[in-house]
């Protein structure tokens, strides 16, 4: 099922078999496709634009905005954090009254992650590793804890065995990517969640990278906190609010660090004293942006309708691809495979490293039609989006990467461009 | 100029002449009014739906979105928060640099708040009135600083002389809101910045209920640090982000507490250490939700168009207006008028208390086509939006207003709908 192994027929003609026999290509249709030459592989980074979600914001705008006007705060605007939250649990093991959506990925990561420390007096030390996302970096530094950095061993593969050994009575929080952002390495959240707990310390997992990816279990592992991006596998639009998770019985424990009337027990009596929430509810702040909320609904609801089990079969098998034609076409013109080669190991994009990995991006963007991702220094990020990826893009997207090399055509290029991951 | 003092006609023939003789009348036809009968007076609370606003939602949507995808990120979206910055400063007496749109008006207030009590070693107290925002309670509250809470005098009018009373060399901040939430009360930026400066504090305006609604010139003053809301008389939508002002010369010696990659030089080297760029730009945090964003600006450039002065000059004759109506057909149903009446201390709404305001509240959203907002424990709230709002509805409203009281149609109700501010 998972695709390990498997020998593929490397031609076109394999290419359309494998997608001939995809059970999940009729959801290519549910998007917009509006060029369909263009091969995007960027799907880890903005995922495409459901074709449902152009009437719901047509009509959140033109009804709920410019007809209903202030009404439909009542009329569902103010539940909305809270609903799209319940759809978000039920695609990473959660309970629906554990999940909220509001404010950005970094956001989150603060609040929780201050609410982590604060409710662990004694224990002053943070554990993550050296392939966690720069943002996620900021915010740990940010605290004032004591950071633990454990170095990935070859830049590719997370360091289980160093961050298991870090955790120890000083740990307040291990925190970490649960698919790395630019190599793609996936942890089990088993054993690290469980070693920190025995040692009395919190984990906080950002699955931003493998949210609607990966199937993921919260609750079967005891996770204490999430938080997560829905820009990406989610098809949320263009930095949508993201989504935190707060396990149900530490919600009573954990102290949200910037307290706002979205929290506030009883808002609407507007009482001058903060008296947060119960529950998931007070780990909102402010009013959320509504026009970029709702957008995020269409793409739970395709994502629930398509089923993770299903998404990470055809998702591994994918990445098996690519990294079949890597073997076949490109490591002899110098890249390396910077991936994890197990499928169990692996999220839902394949990283190539090369030298001119810029150039090359550039060239892919500018003349061949294809949008991969650069990551500095040399990192060429392919990401699969199993809900609309096809066979035939990647074929057609590697054998223009390598026509890109055999014909020298990056070497017209200056450098790399931008963007976000 | 400012209406103070002037008889009106207070026929509806009096309002029709009225607006007849107002040179912004024009601008209401930019809006999308799908309920032309509607008597909508709560744009103080969410501004109407730009008529320029459809068209831009859908281009970001369908092709910014749907057809460009990751590259409208280096198209235009990175520089959307300072884009609309620059825009923004403009109607607040703010350098282009001084500005961006980013986060919920909590979490800006947050950052700004916590940057200026880190700025100010050795004095411990945020001072503010009972007059402001709840949220804004919550997050001082939130801080753990020493905080003063002068009580205003009437429960209308801001305690200006206890506020420049308490300001002494402990105090590290002054935040108010510029126009109150619930009274309108509106102070004046100078003395209390002035008074706040020669103690050696800082003074942080918010400015969610003045902003598009009065002439700001926080450089003048030379204010400190400001916030506010883009979805009130900005007309940028349901939560649509907020901004942040921080003066040019404060932005280098204030850290922002929620550090993020969009505050991080260099945005795109993914350094691990977090190192925040120059100028206002570190107070930036995640990924902005873009849709709500780019909702912004269709509103900001009418608000440009119209120009504050002849806004203003509108709103305190509308609101001038609507006392008139009140003192001739309310004051003896036993409304009190809960906003100032000396034009220069007033924003843009005027409150009328009534122990049922609750029903009435109720009374004028359920069948008399009005939608002002209730405000506990006993105040309608009647918010004059000068862009839009025509004397014909203030007299109209005020008519079904009287109506409710006379024929006793507010008694068949029971109690209020929450709404937000």
């Amino acid at each position: 099922m998972n695709g390990a192994g498997e020998t593929f027929d490397l031609t076109r003609a394999g290419a359309v078999a494998l997608d001939g026999a995809d059970e999940l290509a009729p959801f290519r249709g549910r998007f917009v496709i509006a060029e369909p030459e263009l091969l995007y592989l960027d799907g880890n980074s903005l995922g495409r634009l459901p074709g449902a979600t152009v009437p719901r914001l047509r009509d959140v705008v033109e009804r709920e905005w410019g007809e209903r006007l202030i009404r439909t705060w009542n009329e569902g605007w103010y539940t909305l954090s809270r609903r799209l939250g319940e759809k978000l649990a039920s695609l990473i093991g959660a309970g629906a009254d554990e999940v909220i959506v509001a404010d950005s990925t970094t956001v989150n990561l603060h609040k929780l992650t201050l609410a982590a420390l604060a409710a662990q007096p004694g224990r002053s030390q943070i554990i993550t590793d050296d392939l966690n996302f720069p943002s996620d970096m900021y915010v740990f530094q940010g605290t004032g804890a004591e950071l633990t950095v454990v170095p990935s061993p070859d830049g590719v593969s997370g360091p289980e065995d160093g961050i298991l050994e870090a955790i120890d009575e000083e740990t307040a929080l291990v925190s970490l990517s649960h698919v790395t952002y630019k190599s793609g390495y996936l942890y089990d959240l088993g054993p690290i969640t469980r070693r920190a707990h025995e040692a009395g310390a919190l984990v906080l997992w950002d699955l931003s990278h493998s949210v609607g990816a990966v199937p993921i279990d919260l609750g079967g592992h005891a996770v204490d906190l999430a938080v997560g991006c829905t820009y990406k596998y989610l098809n949320g639009g263009p930095g949508a609010p993201a989504f935190l998770y707060v396990r149900r019985d530490w919600q009573e424990r954990l102290r949200n660090p910037i307290p706002g009337w979205f929290s506030q027990r009883r808002q609407f009596e507007l009482g001058m004293d903060y008296d947060p929430s119960s529950g998931i509810g007070r780990f909102l702040t402010g009013t959320p942006p509504v026009l970029s909320l709702a957008a995020i609904e269409p793409g739970l609801d395709l994502m629930r309708e398509a089923g993770l089990e299903r998404l990470r079969a055809k998702s591994v098998r994918q990445t098996e691809y690519l990294i079949a034609l890597w073997e076949a076409w490109l490591a002899p013109l110098g890249f390396r495979l910077n991936t994890p080669r197990q499928p169990d190991r692996r999220g839902s994009h394949v990283a190539l490293g090369h030298p001119e990995a810029g150039r090359i991006d550039q060239a892919l963007i500018e003349e061949m039609g294809v949008l991969p991702d650069f990551r500095r220094p040399d990192n060429l990020r392919l990401g699969v989006a199993p809900l609309y990826t096809r066979y035939v893009d990647l074929f057609e997207a590697m054998a223009r990467l390598r026509r890109v090399m055999v014909e020298g055509v990056y070497a017209r290029y200056p450098g790399e461009l931008p963007a976000v991951t």
